[in-house]
């Protein structure tokens, strides 16, 4: 019954510099939860993933007989049924600062920065959308430096962003920076903490994956995969 | 010591027609927590206010002595910290489906919707930003109903958004269908199983407060209230 075993295998719809795809893709490496990556073209909108996600997102997991979509519900579905190692805090003020910290990336970050040079730069070509506005480009160039004086105040105070232990806080903001360092969008000699953070982070086995991603027409820059960076 | 006290007192900084702040509200009114609701004019980016929340949104919630901000972490807290009633799944897959609802309508629905026709109508003059662009006002008008239509859809399997009991997907629908509502942006005759659905949630006590809104220069329709409406 092949199907029957396709259903129960562990999938993840994505696309490789998607920062949400990427927050997934961390968490799932981190807990040590094998799956097969499958790279869903969302922007033709398939029916089939369509049926699997209405909203017509990535990413989209399949696991324990059941589709879950939107990348936040999913790291917290993966938190609650596989939780070694935790990737939140125990008390839940902290568990409260580590996903503020998410949604800072996902949608503060994700709306003045992520979208406005990744989206531009990268997504519009590979969909055909077009060439990128310069004047979204030069406004998301200014607003990461705003972000990382932020990054650099918080780890002033913190070893992680939400604290003492490494969170999802600390792969929502990898997902989006690693996303914008494969297209050489970070400035990393801005603060010396971020580099720190970021030197730590990348250095996981679970960063491995999303280190050796290549996009067809956009080869990464010599220092994205380097650890010494 | 007046001011020990001022700083235990629950305080929720808001704006009366934000769907995030109504969200918050709700749950805090279901679990029967009290909370000095405080308006916040988040658009003139007052320097105390900054240093509640960076981001410089709305809500914020300050309680336990400490500051809490962007609405899901907040009913996470919530949740976390005053579990009764319950307002998420106790299965894990079935807290997932209630989460990403709730990212449906926070995200999607916040997009395609409620920018698209409260903002224009409302925030833009409130905030002195100018008239409503009628494209987006259209946009808007025409997006809700394929969202009313998915309601219904999942309506017709569940007797609430995320299953057999309300959660918070309900109150994230609720907290944005209420605020567009306020200005007769809903119609409530597209689709019988999410007019019962509303009149359902919109009869709990935990509405009230909603219900009472006044926004000055925008007097609700007679119906807002109405529970028979």
């Amino acid at each position: 019954m092949p199907n029957a075993r396709d259903t129960r295998m562990n999938r993840l719809f994505h696309v490789p510099l998607s920062p949400f795809c990427r927050k997934v893709r961390l968490v799932l490496a981190e807990k040590k939860i094998e799956v097969e990556l499958v790279e869903e073209r969302y922007w033709e909108r398939d029916a089939d993933f369509l049926r699997r996600n209405p909203a017509g997102k990535v990413p989209v997991l399949r696991m324990d007989g059941r589709t879950f979509a939107e990348s936040q519900a999913i790291c917290e579905y993966l938190e609650e049924t596989c939780p070694e190692p935790p990737l939140m805090p125990s008390d839940p003020r902290d568990r409260a600062e580590a996903r503020r910290l998410v949604f800072w990336f996902d949608d503060k970050f994700h709306a003045e920065v992520t979208s406005k040079l990744l989206y531009e730069r990268v997504n519009k070509k590979i969909t055909g959308e077009g060439y990128p506005d310069s004047r979204n480009v030069k406004a998301g160039a200014q607003a990461i430096k705003f972000h990382l004086d932020y990054l650099g105040w918080l780890l002033d105070q913190r070893r992680w962003l939400a604290g003492d232990r490494m969170t999802l806080a600390d792969f929502a903001a990898a997902a989006h920076l690693s996303a914008l360092d494969y297209i050489s969008d970070v400035d990393w000699n801005r603060n010396a903490n971020v580099k720190d953070w970021y030197a730590k982070i990348k250095s996981r086995p679970a960063f491995r994956g999303i280190l050796a991603d290549q996009v067809p027409g956009f080869p990464p820059p010599a220092h994205y995969a380097d650890l010494d960076f």
